[in-house]
């Protein structure tokens, strides 16, 4: 892999004069600014990452980041007032005209200011460029990936000892959470799904008081976070016999994942692992009852650039990290879902999650 | 306070036809979205709660989110396909023209698409709106908030017993969330800040590997989420007596404290508690070493509607939740910052959080 990250998006910005990676205000903070400076502390609300078509970087900080950014890649400039901001912002974009916005990160505010500080910007999206610079990882990106997908598979490992008659979905949930940090996790990846009985047919039930009895399904979609990277994997497991229809899903569910993962290699339509465990899923009892996608890219956002669904157009590519996550609700039931996240290969993939896929009856 | 949550927003919002408060891909997510649905669960990516001029709200939801949706408030509208979801919007603003956003929150992408498919719309802001309306917090709020802070308070007294030469930032940081969580938290309601040494003079530090010696100052900046709301606090110790020059400082933030408390009530323009504490500062050894602003309001989002800062031209409302948190920052020294979560009353303020604000070595 060649050059710096900024180079390797500038070289993927066909027809661009330079890329502006804006934060707004927290939650509203693009990873791909973390990415480009590879600064590993800080918040960076109103920060500016911003790359021109020869691979230099321009980095705009607000005072208060000031002894972090200098610790990160880019000529880092420390604003004191809004006039400072304007004056860095105007420079960094001197004679460009076609600037790429990561659209779906950068809020219109953002955009706008920037729109209405320099002026002859033509914006135009730099999504689908940022996606495919992202998404192929480099080595520290996999070593990182690969460390929170051991500790998150550890904790799945630890979950049969976590249930019992009468324990609640936030009991579990806090449990596991504290067990991924013990672990050397440095937090969530996302809030950690516990859903117990019908709750698990809806897939992204946030945990509740409801307590665990015999029969129920208990379902848990969870993941941490490694040095900024994500890790993403789900088990489903029963306290005492579960109704028959679930045991059968859970056997469907299972043969539909093998059969998506068994697409999974470079140069793969990124739809194909999705269209074959719909297959196995939709000639059975339980046809279209997948109802969500069958996987999707995985970074320093838990969904991250790739969308493994059946109209998706994107092929995958050697360092690619997915998801591989069917699954089957039935309202009022029961869900069932089975998720790892893999490691796109030339050959094949690499599953960096492992714990007990079997039919398991505590 | 009359009305449904939808409804307060509609009369606040002067001259709209309809405001659209639309989810992105996770992070970015408008917690306006759950503050007018009154979810309690889900994720509700790409989802839209769309209130029109006579206060009536439709909630656009995937498939995905039917069952938790219904739970909710609002016309639920459930979408399957992408067709589905275009009808759906272009019934709920037929006949709109100006269009509220939340701009900072809505990503640029979201307000294209929502442009390109309803025909004859303006976008216009409405950020002061829906600040307008979410930062008076309802008895439901605050509630939440109350026991947001209660947990974090009960953790900034256990700091102490966290601390003894050796321990990590990462680990301390790690036994903070897990303590919240324990005591019935939901989830971190920001990374939480452990800054030893040095270290502690970037206010934004993350925690590291950086492992407490004799002398150093121990910087918390953390807080939680209960349903949703977020607490926020800072506190500040010492492992041994640290240099003189930090003790000092402690005694100006402290007073800096409380003469910006003294100025929180109904209706004080929200710039005098910042312009107040700033005074206590700059008139020490310390001018101009508190470089970032007194407060900020809390709800759903950590920093949230509301800026204490020496330009704001907010007025401070009864209901209001806002941080008081001065700060002084030596670089290559440490740094001292003291926080509390405030809730504005007619005549005063009540702190929500609690702990020994005195000088503390350990």
């Amino acid at each position: 892999m060649l050059g710096t990250r900024a180079e390797r998006l500038a070289s993927n910005a066909e027809g661009m004069d330079a890329i502006v990676v804006i934060n707004d205000g927290d939650p509203f903070l693009d990873s791909t600014f973390w990415y480009l400076t590879e600064q590993s502390s800080g918040s960076f609300e109103g920060s500016m990452a911003i790359v021109r078509s020869d691979g230099s970087m321009d980095v705009i900080v607000s005072v208060l980041e000031e002894e972090t950014a200098n610790s990160g890649l880019g000529d880092v400039h420390v604003y004191h007032t809004r006039e400072d901001r304007e004056g860095f912002l105007k420079d960094a974009l001197r004679g460009c005209n076609k600037v790429g916005f990561n659209m779906h990160s950068a809020t219109y505010g953002a955009v706008q200011y920037i729109m209405r500080t320099v002026d002859g910007i033509e914006p135009v999206d730099a999504g689908a460029a940022i996606a495919k610079t992202v998404s192929v990882k480099d080595a520290k990106e996999i070593e990182a990936t690969r460390n929170a997908c051991r500790i998150s598979s550890q904790v799945a490992g630890e979950i049969p000892d976590m249930l019992s008659e009468g324990v609640s979905e936030k009991e579990v949930a806090a449990r596991m959470d504290n067990r991924m940090r013990e672990l050397g996790g440095t937090g969530n990846a996302f809030d950690t799904i516990a859903a117990f009985g019908a709750y698990s047919s809806q897939p992204h039930h946030m945990p509740c008081d409801y307590r665990l009895k015999k029969g129920d399904t208990a379902l848990f979609d969870f993941g941490t976070k490694y040095d900024r990277y994500c890790s993403d994997m789900t088990r489903t497991v029963f306290l005492g016999k579960p109704p028959e229809v679930l045991e059968r899903a859970y056997e469907v569910v299972r043969e539909a994942q093998l059969a998506g993962i068994a697409e999974y290699h470079d140069g793969a339509p990124a739809n194909a692992a999705d269209l074959a465990a719909r297959e196995v899923i939709d000639k059975t009892e339980f046809k279209g009852r997948f109802i969500h996608s069958f996987g999707h890219g995985i970074g320093m956002e838990v969904h991250q650039d790739i969308s493994v669904s059946p109209k998706s157009t994107q092929t995958l590519h050697t360092g690619n990290v997915v998801s591989a996550e069917p699954g089957i609700y039935i309202p009022g039931v029961g869900g069932i879902r089975i998720e790892d996240t893999c490691l796109i290969t030339d050959d094949g993939c690499e599953i960096l999650t492992s714990f007990d896929h079997s039919f398991t009856v505590i």
